[in-house]
């Protein structure tokens, strides 16, 4: 293992890391508030990003140096982005920080907070805006990072899919990279600009939309979105985190003019068809709660859009809706948004290519002796693909399974205990029972706060990363 | 699809069915009871199974034939076999019979009665006599029967594991079926006669005996096993419940003298480790619960037992323990048996070869160079039964969820609606809150009663065959 060209690597990232948080310090000082938290922490920040940088290392960098500075760098990212918060003196201690930050980064949304709203504006904002960062993160190791680390065990859904291929280490490099960016920031612009003009005050559309673009889901009021009480609103950011969700690759395809290549998708196909019959059930299921049909499909429409999508924002308090509801959002939270998108959770393609094994499997059984392959977008994939599939939906479960057992010593119940896990994990925010839309993640201990935090970045990370770092086979020297 | 063949099985197996419910007849007879539930129904069965072996029909048995005449066995035999708690008058519906026969026939124990002192000792002893034949039937179909229909992608465990491997189409002629069910009949005897020793009388002795053989764990008093009140009891059948979740070709190896070789099986070995560490973790967090040590470990293995075993008994209620007991409850849940025993659920083989297969990824990623293979026993398993144990996962999980959703129309809590559902699939009786040892299935809707029959039936076949039957394709003439 080249530890040093690891180090090397986060040290650079720590710095971007610090430069980024001039911008809520700045508006700290515009907003005549105390920049202190940001005084102190960025040049802690720089500092040890610059000392790190100057380790000298040879650039051989092979797939576990990646797996391994890709964790280290969110595991700091979490520690040195909780500092802020931290001097802040608006949260109780550093571990509820730590998962605030890491909550922000992995774009989960999940918060210990009992209530944002005393918090400054220079606070606010950059917690609002890690989310921003940190699906922007995603981007970077999604499509340019980690299919360029050999990572087609991991990521071959990216390296399946119609898009851009990226063939450079240093994603910055990338020309495609750029693009995604560009429509990263372009589709964030266009949404501050729509709930602007929905009436929405200018800090709240911008910070909305950064939790939106990431599909983190913080919010500045108690009440998340319900707060505004405009449907309008509610409307535009269900249709921007449903954008958020799709393959970034796919509006690439759209620029180059290329629409029905990108509409013929099989993953985006899954993605509606799902958002759709669960927005449909969910109607009928709540229709008696509301007023208006209207009323109903809205906030069938908010909540699909919110957990698929994995954001976490709310519209309504899902968790006093019939069990019914309950439960098929918690599956959503299962399912996830598409591959290559700022959402997380397991992701359509993998649910979808698993529904296809078993179809297979049942195929194999009726007529032995037929070809059986699997195909998505029309191309057969390989065995090696699906097994990586596989893979990943085992470890999915397993850690989910685990992480449940390891935080039921709060004991809290079965619901709150098991979707809690499920919600960060998947990167969605809240759950259920205790820790639904209008409840949080203060009600946990410290172990288990920790635990959460990890369980959001192995989320985020799509699992192997952290568990290469913590293997003990990585850090032998070879 | 070679419907006469199929059906032609199916009627051959339901006059076996017929002819086996003549015992609880004689039991009606001998405690003087009315047997005229017996009277009606055992014509009715034979008459329907006779029609349908009548008629002509080839050999060619290929495996989706195989599939679906188990599927259509189990289905039918739960109808047939709910006829006498029908006629019996003690139970409230048609579905709730067949609930409870279904629940018999696949071991898994659930139960929509609410008291079941009342019921008459020949419907008491046809309910637990329905797990011995199902415990039977399992070994039949899985050990005897389905290998020899090239069931290589579903059995792979049994064609993996060391032990007699079966040819012969019919499980009577095979002389290795033979010895599993002598070791089945005898360690049934062994149990009813240590529980006669310990004081427990000869009817409720052979009654649990069979309960505990076929892993079943219907009880014939209200509060199972904790009814008689007996530490002797309890230590004799939490034994027994372990030994019939081994392996039985372990015990075959150990007759032919091999007792070194059993006792190297990864299977066993793990089996163990999990036994141990739960007991270990569950005597340390329910310690304050009991009066003494002792009791507390008692309580902890009978519970791990019942669990991991997938029987069911209760020797006290575990709804009232800490949350962490229970979640480690439900995840032994998803655990399950060693392959090849009498227990349901996913199998310890399963879960061993699929962590094993995470941490191949894991090295894979550290070492990419590197030869990695999967073994279980010192063999090399191939890269197909390495697919099957992912898609056996993928859809146990699958169903799961799917299964949670649709009973969730009950409108029941999460934790009882996911309990519910993963207490069938895994065929181990009890789940957590309303369904919790001492709560039972009385709760739920006709539609969800149907709905977790099915997964008892789906959990007890591995899965493939209902969804082979239930696949329109396998239906198509070819």
């Amino acid at each position: 293992m080249n530890l040093r060209l690891v180090l090397k690597v986060t040290g650079k990232t720590l710095m971007v890391g610090a430069i980024s948080m001039l911008i809520p310090m700045l508006v700290s000082l515009l907003y005549r508030e105390d920049p202190t938290p940001f005084l102190i922490t960025i040049p802690l920040m720089m500092v040890a990003g610059f000392l790190l940088s100057l380790l000298k290392s040879d650039d051989h960098f092979f797939p576990r140096e990646g797996f391994c500075a890709v964790a280290l760098i969110w595991l700091l990212m979490g520690a040195f982005g909780a500092l802020p918060f931290y001097f802040s003196g608006y949260f109780p201690s550093y571990i509820d920080c730590f998962f605030e930050a890491v909550s922000g980064f992995t774009t989960t949304g999940s918060s210990i907070l009992t209530a944002v709203e005393p918090l400054p504006y220079g606070i606010l904002f950059w917690r609002s805006f890690t989310h921003w960062l940190g699906g922007m993160g995603v981007l970077i190791l999604t499509i340019a990072l980690l299919p360029s680390l050999g990572a087609r065990t991991l990521h071959l859904m990216k390296a399946e899919s119609p898009g851009p291929v990226v063939s450079k280490l240093v994603p910055k490099s990338s020309q495609s990279s750029k693009i995604l960016y560009g429509i990263y920031c372009g589709l964030t612009i266009i949404q501050v600009l729509c709930l602007r003009l929905a009436g929405m005050p200018w800090f709240d559309s911008i910070v909305n939309s950064f939790a939106t673009a990431g599909t983190g889901g913080f919010a500045i009021k108690n009440s998340s979105i319900a707060a505004y009480g405009s449907p309008a609103i509610e409307i535009i950011i269900t249709i921007f985190m449903l954008l958020f969700s799709v393959n970034f690759s796919l509006y690439f395809l759209i620029l180059c003019g290329k629409v029905r290549q990108a509409l013929r998708s099989d993953e985006l196909r899954f993605f509606l068809a799902v958002v759709a019959v669960s927005i449909l059930l969910i109607t009928i299921n709540i229709s008696s709660l509301y007023d208006t049909l209207g009323e109903s499909i809205r906030h069938a429409a908010f909540q699909v859009g919110t957990v698929i999508s994995t954001t976490g924002f709310a519209s309504t308090d899902f968790n006093l809706w019939p069990e019914f509801s309950r439960v098929l959002l918690v599956l959503l939270m299962f399912i996830g948004a598409c591959a290559g998108s700022t959402g997380g959770a397991i992701k359509c393609s993998r649910v979808l290519i698993l529904l296809r094994c078993i179809r297979r499997e049942i195929r194999q059984v009726i007529h032995p002796r037929a070809v059986n392959v699997v195909k998505l977008d029309g191309r057969v994939l390989d065995e090696t693909s699906l097994r990586s599939v596989h893979i990943f939906f085992a470890a999915y479960m397993l850690i989910t399974m685990t992480a449940t057992l390891l935080i039921s010593v709060d004991n809290y119940s079965f619901g709150t205990t098991f979707t809690a896990v499920v919600a960060c994990i998947g990167n969605i925010g809240p759950g259920l029972e205790l820790v639904g839309p209008m409840g949080n993640f203060s009600i946990f201990s410290g172990f288990s706060k920790l635990v959460l935090s990890l369980c959001m970045i192995i989320g985020r990370l799509e699992i192997l990363p952290i568990l290469v770092l913590f293997s003990g086979n990585a850090w032998k020297r070879s």
